[in-house]
C-alpha cells in the first residue's frame, strides 16, 4: 500500500543554528531507518522550497501514522497524505523500469 | 532531471462511450511508447479520482513539453509541474531500493 | 483499514427527470451491495447540498478504488479521500457505542 | 442530531512537553466523559496531522457548543461544524452494521 | 434552533424569461409558505447579487433539509448552513428589539 | 440601513485570563449600549467558533464604522461587512414575524 | 454614501457579434443616465481584462442594488460591493483635488 | 497614469500606543505631501477595516513605487496594484462630474 | 514602462480543428507585429500548459490594453498584469547581459 | 534551461536596522555572483511589494536548487518556480530584441 506525500517543513526562523543541525542529524537518522524498513521508498527535494515529495509504503495507515510521528521533524512538518494505486500504465513502467519498491 | 506532475483528467460528460474508450486506447499507447523511451518512470492513480501522480525524466524542459503535448488525453488535462532534486536522504533510498529511473 | 469520504454530486442540470431518477435506483442498489459488503460502512447527507460524508471499509487502496468506479453516480462526483486511524479516544467511545465497523 | 467536525489542532510550539501532556490526559478525561454522556459518538485520527474527524449527538446546538468548550483544548482548535441527516442509504447501513449512536 | 443560510442563485442564462418567472412566482409561493409555517424567519438580499443571507428555523436538520429542497430553485442554489445559537448579548438585543421568532 | 457582518475574534494566546475577562465584560458594556441606540439589532455566535453573525443598523456607514471601531475587541476582530436590502420575500417575513428592527 | 464595485463582465463566448455590440450600446446609454444622476460617479477599466472599479453614489442601500439590476449586462456581471467612507486624508485629498461627487 | 490601490495595514498588537499615534501622525503628514504634489488623488477607509481604497497617479511606475516606500507605515502594508486605464464611460463621467485630478 | 503578463488561454474545447489553427495564425501575425513594435518584448511558454509569461513595455496603460485587445485570442485568455520597475540588481544583470528591451 | 520565479521576502519585523542593511549588502554582492555566472539572467521588482519576479538560467535543476540556497535572504523567501521553454513567438521577439541569455 503506498501513499504520495508532501511535506512542507518550517522550522522556528529563530532555532539556533547548532540545533537545527542537531535536528536535521536526528531526521536523516531517523528516515535511514525508515528507509531500510522499506516505510520511505522515494524522496525527492522540491526545487527553491523546504519541502519535498515522497512516496511511503506501509501495511496499514497505523503504521504509515506511526512512522511519520517518529520524524524529529515531524512538529514542523505540514504534511499533505494522497493515497496511491496502480494505474494501468503502472505495470508498464514497472516492466520498463523496475518497481518502486523492492519485493523481497 | 525529474519532475513531479500532478495531472487531472475531465473528459467532457457528453462525449459518447465509444470516443472515450479510443481515446483511452490511444492515451495508453502512446503512454507505453514515453515510458519505453525513459520520459514516463512512474505513475499512480490517485484514490477516487481520475487523476494521477507521475515522475517524468527529460534531458530538457523543451522535451518534457513535448512529450506532454503528444498525449491524446493533452487537452483534458490539467498538469501541475514540479521540478525535483534529489533529497539527502534520495541517496540512501536509491541504496536501499534501486533508483527510479534505470541506469544503462 | 477506513476512510472518510466527502463526496459531491453534480448531475447535469440538462438531465431528463427520469433519467436522474433511473441512476438514483441504480445508485441505491450499487451502494446497498457496498453496505452489504461491509464496503461503505456509514453514510451521512450534509444539510442542504447534494453531497454526503460516508465511512468506507476496505482491505487495500485498489479494493476501495473499485468499489468507488462501481458507482454509476461516478462520473458526477467530487471525491475527496481521507484515511484514518484510531484517535486515543476511539477505543473508549466504541467500548461505549460499539465499533463502527461490525467484527464477524 | 448529529454533526460531522474537523477538528485541527494548534499547540504553541513553544509549550513545554509536560504541560502539553498534562493538557492532553485533561483532554483525554474529558473527551471520555463527552463519550459516556453520548454526545461524542465517534473519533477518528486523520493520517499524519494532529486533526480528527468526529460525529457529535447533541439534543440542541447549545449543546453541543457547550461540550464543545469544556474541551480543555478548545483554545487550540479551529473547528468546522457539518450538520448531518440520514441519507436514503443510512437505514441500510444500520440494518447491516448497526447506528452509530446506541439506542436505549 | 436557527441557522444562518448564504444561499447563492444560480439561473442558467438560456432558460426563457417567462420560464424565469414562473420559476420565480411559484419560489416565492412556497417561500411564503414556509413563513407561514415559521421554517423561514428572515431573509435579506445582499446588494448587487443573486443571493441572499436568511434564517431558518427548524425543530430537526430532517426538517430544514427536506424544507430546502422543497424550493423550486433548490435545483440552481449552493446554500451554506452555519448552525446558530445564542451569543451572550442576543438576551439583551432581545429584550431591547424583540426574539427574532415569533413566540406563540 | 442594514449590514450583515461577520465577524472573527482572534484574542492573543497568551492574554492573561483576568485581562480577557476584563476585556469581554468591557466588550459586553459597549455591545449593550450599541443595542439599545438601535445599532446592534441582531447577534448569533457561530457553533464551534469565536465568531459571530450579527445585523447592524446605521444611518450612514460612517456610523457604523464609527460603532464597531468603540467595541474593545475591535482590534482583535476580522469584520466582513454585506449590505442588506429587502428581499422580495421579507415584507411576507416581516408580516409574519415583526421586523428586525423596532419601529418607535 | 459611496461604494467601490469591481465588476467583472463573462459575456458567453456564443454570443453573436452584433448582440455583443447591441449590449454594449444599451450599456452605455443606461450608464450614462446612471452618471447623469450622480449615481455612478467614477469608472477606470482595469488593464487587460473586462472589468472595472467604480465608484457609486446612492442614498439607500435599495437604491444602489436597483441602479445595478437595471443595468443590460447585470446579468452577465459579477459584483463585489465594499462600502466606504472618508478616510482621515480623503479631507486632505478633497481640498487639493476636489471632492469625488460634485455638491450642486 | 493612475492606479487603483488596496491597502491592508497591519500593526502589531504589542506596539505601543504612543507609538503607534506617533506613527500615524507621521503617516498624515507624508500623505498629505503625497496628496499635495498630486500622486495620491482619493483614498477611502473600507468600512469595518484597517484599509483602504486609494487612487494614485504617476508619472512612471518608478515613481508610483518610491511613493509607496516613502510611507511611515509600508513595513506594515500589504499592497494590491491595479492599473487603471479610462472606460468608455469614464468621459461621460469626467463631463459630468469633473476629472478625478485636477488638470492645471 | 515594463509589465510581466501571465496568460491562460482556454480555447473552446468544441472549436474545430482548423479554426483553431486559423487563429493560431492570426494570433502568431499579431504577435510578430506587436514584437517589432517594441510592444512584446519576451515571451516563454509554460511547461505543461497552454499559458506563457511575456514582458510588454508601452509607454501608457492605454497602449498596454489596447495592444492586448488586438490579439486575436483575447476573448480565450485570461490575463494577470503585474507592474514592473527596476531591482537594485536589475542594472547589474543588464551591465552582464544587456537590457530587456533594445534602446535605439 | 529557465525559469521564471516570483520570490516574496518576509523580513522580521523585529530585525534591527542595521542588521537588515548587512542582510541586503550581503544579497546584493551574492546576487552579483549569480549574476555574473549567468545563473540569475533578469529581474523586476514587484511595484508596492517586496517581491520580485527573475528569470534564472541553470545547466540542472540542482544548480538552481543551490544557487537559490546560497542567497543570504533565502530563509526569509516565499519562492514559486515556473519552467519555461520558448513559446512560437520567442524566435521572433529574439530576433527583434536579441535573446535573454547573453551567448558566448
Amino acid at each position: 500500500m503506498q501513499f504520495m506525500l508532501r511535506i512542507e517543513v518550517s522550522l522556528p526562523p529563530d532555532m539556533a543554528e547548532d540545533a537545527k543541525a542537531a535536528l536535521r542529524a536526528r531526521e536523516h537518522a531517523r528516515g535511514t531507518e525508515l528507509i531500510e524498513q522499506r516505510t520511505l521508498l522515494r524522496i525527492w527535494r522540491i526545487v527553491g522550497r523546504i519541502a519535498n515529495f515522497s512516496v511511503w509504503q506501509a501495511p496499514t495507515l497505523e503504521a504509515l501514522h506511526d512512522a511519520l510521528t517518529t520524524l524529529p521533524m515531524f512538529p514542523y512538518m505540514k504534511i499533505d497524505v494522497t493515497p496511491l494505486i496502480d494505474h494501468p500504465m503502472t505495470a508498464v513502467a514497472e516492466r520498463a523500469h523496475g518497481r518502486t519498491e523492492t519485493h523481497t
